[in-house]
C-alpha cells in the first residue's frame, strides 16, 4: 500500500472520522484509524462502536492530489497519526507500508516510522439494507437535533432517555427527548411521505457528533434506517449510530392542552434575566428561581435568592398576559437551554398551576415546536 | 456609600484588578474586591497577599460617566461580584451600601442585593518609600519577561529559583532565570543610570500576571523597589509584588565562554522540526530527541523513537556549521520553550561537548540575550 494526498484535503476528512474514535475505547483496534487504498481512491473509517464514520476520498477530485501508487489497507493509531499528519513541514504527504504494518510516512525531510495493525482485524461496518431513506436540509435537520438533544438525560439509571424518540408516520418526522423534567418536541413535514412508517431511538451523544459533522454548508442528509442501526449520508460521508434497544414512554398525553395563565416574552430578553437571576440559585443548595405573574397588572418579575449571598430582583418586559395571576418555582438552567434553543424569537409561555407543567411555544409556530418544564414544588 | 458608573469602564479594571484575586487563598477577606469611593474617583483593590493591584477610575474621566453621590469603602465577593456587573442590562450601573455591609447593585430594571465586609478589615498594601525607580517601553520589558520567565523552576523545593533574578547596576538591567536544567538571560541598556545598584529576585508568577497587565499598547512602566516589594506602575494601575527572600545562584560561571561545534538555524523553522520530532520522544518514557552534526558534511540531523509507536528523522536546513561533528541528545521541551522566545530570527548554536550545556543566541545580538540548555546523557 502506497500513496500521495494533498495533506490539506486529508486532514480535513481525518477531522471528520476522528469523532468516532475514541481512545477510552476497551477494544484496542478501535483507537486506531482505517485506511484502505483501492483505485476509487483512499477510504478512511473511525469506530467507537456506538458510532462509526467512513469517508473517501476520490482518487478523481484534483483538490486530493491523491496518487495510489499501491493498493491496500492498514490501521493506524488514530491520535499519535493524526498529530504527525498536522505537523509535517509540506502540502503533500506520501504513506507507505513497508515491512509487515511498518508504515512510513513521508513529507520534505521529514520521516516517520509507525506500527500499524492488520486491517483484516478490524471490525466490519453494519450493512443497512433498508431501501426506505428521508432526506432533509442539513440546516433542518441539525436544528432539529439541537432543538431536542437539549432534553436528553445525561443519567444511565434509565438508558433509553439518553436518546431522542423519532417516528416517521407518512410526510411526518416526529423527534421527541426528556428526561423525566423537561420535554422538547420537535415536528417537520417532509416533502414526500416515506413507504414505511418508523419508530427509532437514536442515541443522543450520536446526535450531536451528526450535528458537528453536518457543518454549516447545508449539504443534505439523508436517514436510512434498519433494525439496529442508522445511517446518515452527507455526501461521501456516512455516519453509522447503533439505536437505543426498548420502547420509548408515550410522551404524548404529558403536553397539556389547556392552561389559566399566559404570557408572552421576546426569549432573549428573558434569557438575560434569567441568567442573572441564576447567578444567585446557582450560589443556593437547591437551584431554584422563582416567577410571579400579574395579568391584572401586567407585570411579571422574577426572583432569585441565596442565602450566604444575597438575591436578585427584576421585573421582565413582557406582553400578551391572560388569565390568573402566578407565582411558580423551576429550575433556570432547564427555562434557558429552552430558550436558547429558540433563536431570536417571541414565545409564549402556558402554565395551568404552580406544580404542573408548563409550555413554551414559538408565537409564530405555536404546533410544531415545544418545550416544557416541570416547576419544582418550594412549599 | 453611593456612586454610579460606565459598566464597560467599570469591567475593564474589574477585569485587571481580578488578575491578583485568588479563590484559593487562605485569609477569607481576600476572596473580595475593596472598592472605596472618593472625590477623587472609584478605587479598587484586589490581593492575594503576593500580588497586589490597585487601580482608579478616575472622577474627571468621561468616559468613566462615575458620578459619587456619597463616599465610603466597601469590600464585595470578587467572582461573584465580577460575574453579576458583567451580566447587567443596561450601559451603567448604581451601587449602593445600604444597612450594615449589604450592598445593592442596580441596572435597569435588575437588582442585587449582597452581603458585604468591612472595608476596614481588609490588609493595607505594602508602602514603597524608595525615590529610586527605572521607566522602561511596555513592549521591551513584556519581551524580557517572556524571554526569562519560561526558565524559572516550577518546583517548590528550591523557591529561590521560582523567580527571575534582576540586577541593575549603573544603565544595565540585567534578568537571569533558571531551573538548573536550563538557563535564560536577557540584558537591557537602560536611557539613564539608576542612583544606586539593585539586587532583586521576583516571582515568576508575579512577572506572568505583570506581563498580561501590561497588554499590548505598549504603555510606559514604572518599576520602584524597596527591601522586601517591587512596585510596578502602569499608568493608574499600581501592581505589588512580594519579591523572594535568599541569594540567587551565581550564574555567571554557567555560561560557557569557548565551543567545539556551531551552527546557525532559521529559530521557527528548528521549531517546527523538534515539534514533529518531540511527537515521538513525547511517547517514551524519557521525553528525548538526538541531534547529529557533520560540519564537514554540513548536515544536521534530529531524530526521535519512541519503542511502542516508532520513530522519526529529519535533516535540517541549516548553516555557518564550524568545528567538530557532534552527537548530542536533549529533552525537546527545553528547546521549543527556547526557541518560541526568540521569534523570527536566526540563531547561533554553540557546543562544547555531548555532556556540556550548549548556548543559543539570536545572530544578529550575540551579547544581550543567551539560552542555555543542559543536555540529557543517553549512554
Amino acid at each position: 500500500m502506497k500513496f500521495t494526498i494533498n495533506r490539506t484535503a486529508f486532514i480535513k476528512e481525518l477531522n471528520n472520522v476522528s469523532r468516532a474514535i475514541s481512545s477510552k475505547t476497551t477494544i484496542p483496534i478501535l483507537t486506531g484509524l482505517k485506511l484502505v487504498a483501492s483505485e476509487v481512491g483512499l477510504t478512511l473509517t473511525g469506530s467507537d462502536a456506538d458510532i462509526s464514520i467512513e469517508t473517501i476520498l476520490h482518487a478523481d477530485n484534483p483538490d486530493n492530489q491523491l496518487a495510489v501508487e499501491s493498493m491496500g489497507a492498514i490501521v493506524l493509531p488514530a491520535r499519535f497519526f493524526s498529530d504527525i499528519v498536522k505537523r509535517l513541514p509540506e502540502d503533500n504527504l506520501t504513506l507507505a507500508v513497508t515491512e509487515g504494518f511498518q508504515t512510513e510516512i513521508t513529507s520534505g525531510n521529514a520521516s516517520f516510522t509507525i506500527n500499524g495493525l492488520d486491517a483484516n482485524n478490524y471490525p466490519h461496518l453494519p450493512e443497512i439494507d433498508g431501501t426506505d431513506s428521508i432526506t432533509l436540509a442539513g440546516n433542518v435537520f441539525k436544528e432539529l437535533i439541537n432543538q431536542t438533544v437539549i432534553a436528553v438525560s445525561t443519567q444511565e439509571s434509565r438508558p433509553i432517555l439518553t436518546g431522542v424518540h423519532f417516528t416517521l408516520s407518512g410526510n411526518e418526522l416526529m423527534a421527541v427527548a426528556t428526561d423525566s423534567h423537561r420535554l422538547s418536541q420537535r415536528r417537520i413535514t417532509l416533502p414526500e411521505s416515506a413507504s414505511t412508517d418508523h419508530d427509532v431511538i437514536i442515541p443522543g451523544k450520536s446526535l450531536v457528533e451528526l450535528s458537528r459533522m453536518i457543518g454549516d454548508d447545508n449539504p443534505d442528509v439523508e436517514m436510512r434506517l434498519s433494525e439496529n442501526q442508522v445511517l446518515f449520508t452527507i455526501g461521501d460521508r456516512l455516519f453509522y449510530s447503533r439505536l437505543l434497544e426498548g420502547n420509548y414512554p408515550d410522551t404524548s398525553r404529558l403536553i397539556p392542552t389547556e392552561s389559566t395563565t399566559t404570557v408572552e416574552f421576546d426569549a432573549h430578553a428573558l434569557l438575560s434575566s434569567i441568567e442573572r437571576a441564576s447567578l444567585l440559585s446557582h450560589e443556593s443548595r437547591n437551584n431554584v428561581v422563582k416567577l410571579t405573574l400579574d395579568p391584572a397588572g401586567k407585570t411579571a418579575t422574577i426572583f432569585g435568592n441565596s442565602p450566604d449571598v444575597g438575591n436578585v430582583e427584576e421585573e421582565l418586559a413582557a406582553s400578551g398576559f391572560e388569565g390568573e395571576s402566578l407565582e411558580i418555582s423551576f429550575n433556570p438552567d432547564y427555562m434557558k437551554d429552552a430558550l436558547r434553543s429558540f433563536g431570536q424569537t417571541v414565545i409564549r409561555i402556558a402554565f395551568t398551576s404552580a406544580l404542573r407543567p408548563f409550555t413554551l411555544v414559538p408565537t409564530e409556530d405555536q404546533t410544531n415546536f415545544i418545550q416544557l418544564i416541570t416547576p419544582v414544588r418550594t412549599f
